[in-house]
């Protein structure tokens, strides 16, 4: 059986914005590229030539790409890793694997591993079908109200996740769940306004580059800016470095990886990962050596790694959500030193459509120029 | 008549590595492309969903291109500018236009042109039909062997341009050239090995953008290498600045312009004009605030420049010529720093296949690494 008739074709399942963002790099190293959409007009559909409509979620079509590729990568978690299990034993390769992928799209066997690897997580209870309102109840006692409620599966960009202030509402929302089959998370309230995150790739040999730790200011649960480098202490940097080494090693991630964390008073805490470009590394595309979209390509395709150093000082970026005005564009591209990426997707509200990052020498004057380009975006 | 079903979408003739290379900020400015390409192998059409099939030299199919979009700009200047002005007089927009085309596919018409405007350039004559010998003894007895032959149209990379040492071959080749409808430029043998050039864009409203002078260096005819900046005396700088803007506004260019220079004890010389992203510009991908083909798509869609500022103290550009190796690309990506941007072409001796670019602080270190990862890549 001939498996793979081009072995540096590379194959993206599901067709958004960060598979969009592969395609600049893809070209520019001469990867061939098949792109699983799910229609023409999917924001990477409408930028390649290689593309193949389908599900996901379609065993057949995920192994028509697999049938293709050498490597099969991913725009997004939410894939039926039952389907990718079964073609892996069949021969074929995903990176990141099913196994990562099983972990990445469970908020409660991330916690699981993290507790595993010992290390600094949020207090927590994982309340499965049959619990309730009792252990609800002792975790309020011991960490008092608000609290989060966070769906095991299936949650993105602040949807999944409730802070719920008393017991008969967290108990219909656990209860709720538990009828859709989901388990949930109970944790305390962290901070929210000010996370940090870090990205790490990691080859098929082990091999990891990092990433500089960021800053990431979260609104409404959705990333809406980010600042590189963070401006913490040596002890944080070297802590998020560690940890996001130790978990991509651990789990046996190909890919990038990243890695969000809560900053308490003792150091940091993991919030969650993701197993594949992320919101928070968009700036790397202008501000890093090498982009995060070029860096996943290498490392699925076992290529050697690129660079992470920054290109400047400072570096902000800036997410454009909701609207784009038809004038925004021209507004938007006479901020100096403004590089817009705009994901071709029709607006709605709350809805990411694009990003605009800076570079420079001022902390404070990089935020701004993204600020006013990404708002100038927005501005109907 | 409807000619503008879409306002915003652009259209390329020819799908070579220029227009490969103008996809990835067409995607990140969400433009809508149409690329008219002659087959689907040509290098834009293997990155690229919206692509036509179809000749520069039919009238047909630029028109139905001309038809779908706002504005249309070209891969190369080998176009046939009588189909152009047909459709420049039916109301279509093509950037640059077919006035600016035949000035740029004419060596003659370019001198001329540089005649009226008092530039600098080498002593030269133009040898139409029924002259011959006795004007390139004349000449040569002014200036002395060797001299160069230019053909007045289609020559590129070092082809139609001949280093003649005596009368009879330079009389056969006039004839030869003479026989197929060409007129021929005699001019004085220059300093080839070093050459400068200098990219402006120019937006329909006639707003300039000028990038640094870089230094280039020609192999065989060929740009194999540049240097960003030059390192030539301020008034040299200010002297290309000022050049090329006047050509730029004097020839109402519409996008890009690149003048080439050589340099003479004098100062600097004009040798000639290209109308589009040019390889001396692909330095800006990685090396300036706004790439040459981003800067291009923005000057011919009417859109606010870009900032034209290296990104780093010093960036050399490697071009790789000829062959690119299986085992190459992961050899230039393990080189620190190195840029890969790979055209999709087939291997051929001689032909431009990618090139390497290299940021950074220390003028030596860059070319060598540039160098380095380019000769990897060619390695077989």
């Amino acid at each position: 059986m001939q498996r793979r008739s081009n072995r540096s074709r590379l194959g993206i399942l599901g067709g958004g914005q960060l598979a969009r963002m592969c395609l600049a790099p893809a070209t520019a190293l001469a990867v061939d590229v098949t792109v699983l959409c799910r229609d023409f007009d999917d924001p990477a559909a409408k930028a390649w030539a290689d593309v193949m409509i389908g599900s996901p979620d379609d065993p057949d079509a995920v192994a028509a790409v697999a049938h293709r590729c050498e490597v099969v990568t991913f725009d997004h978690e939410l894939v039926d890793t039952s389907i990718i299990r079964a073609l892996e034993q069949r021969g074929y390769r995903f990176a990141p694997s099913a196994a990562v992928l099983t972990v990445a799209q469970s908020k409660v066997q991330q916690r699981q591993q993290f507790d595993v690897l010992g290390l600094p997580i949020p207090p927590y209870v994982v309340l499965e079908a049959g619990t309730g309102a009792s252990e609800i109840s002792s975790f309020a006692a011991r960490h008092g109200w608000p609290l989060m409620l966070k769906a095991d599966r299936g949650g993105y960009d602040g949807r999944g996740v409730w802070r719920v202030n008393d017991l008969a509402v967290a108990e219909s929302i656990v209860t709720e769940l538990h009828n859709r089959n989901t388990a949930v998370v109970l944790e305390e309230v962290m901070p929210l306004d000010i996370e940090l995150a870090i990205l790490v790739a990691r080859r098929w040999n082990g091999e990891l580059a990092t990433y500089p730790l960021v800053e990431t200011l979260q609104v409404d649960g959705m990333l809406r800016s980010l600042r590189a480098p963070a401006q913490v202490s040596q002890r944080l940097l070297r802590q998020a470095a560690d940890i996001a080494r130790e978990i991509a090693s651990a789990v046996e991630v190909v890919g990038l990886l990243a890695v969000e964390f809560f900053v308490s008073r003792e150091g940091l805490l993991v919030n969650e990962i993701a197993t594949r470009p992320h919101n928070s590394g968009h700036y790397t595309i202008e501000g890093a050596a090498t982009s995060q979209f070029e860096q996943h390509i290498r490392a699925v395709l076992d290529l050697p790694l690129g660079g992470t150093g920054l290109n400047a000082p400072h570096v902000a970026t800036v997410n454009v959500i909701g609207a784009i005005s038809p004038k925004g564009r021209a507004a938007a591209l006479s901020v100096p030193g403004a590089h817009l990426h705009l994901y071709g997707k029709p607006p709605r509200p709350g809805r990411k459509l694009g990003h605009v990052t800076v570079t420079g020498d001022s902390r404070e004057e990089v935020m701004r120029s993204a600020t006013f380009a990404a708002l100038a975006l927005e501005q109907e």
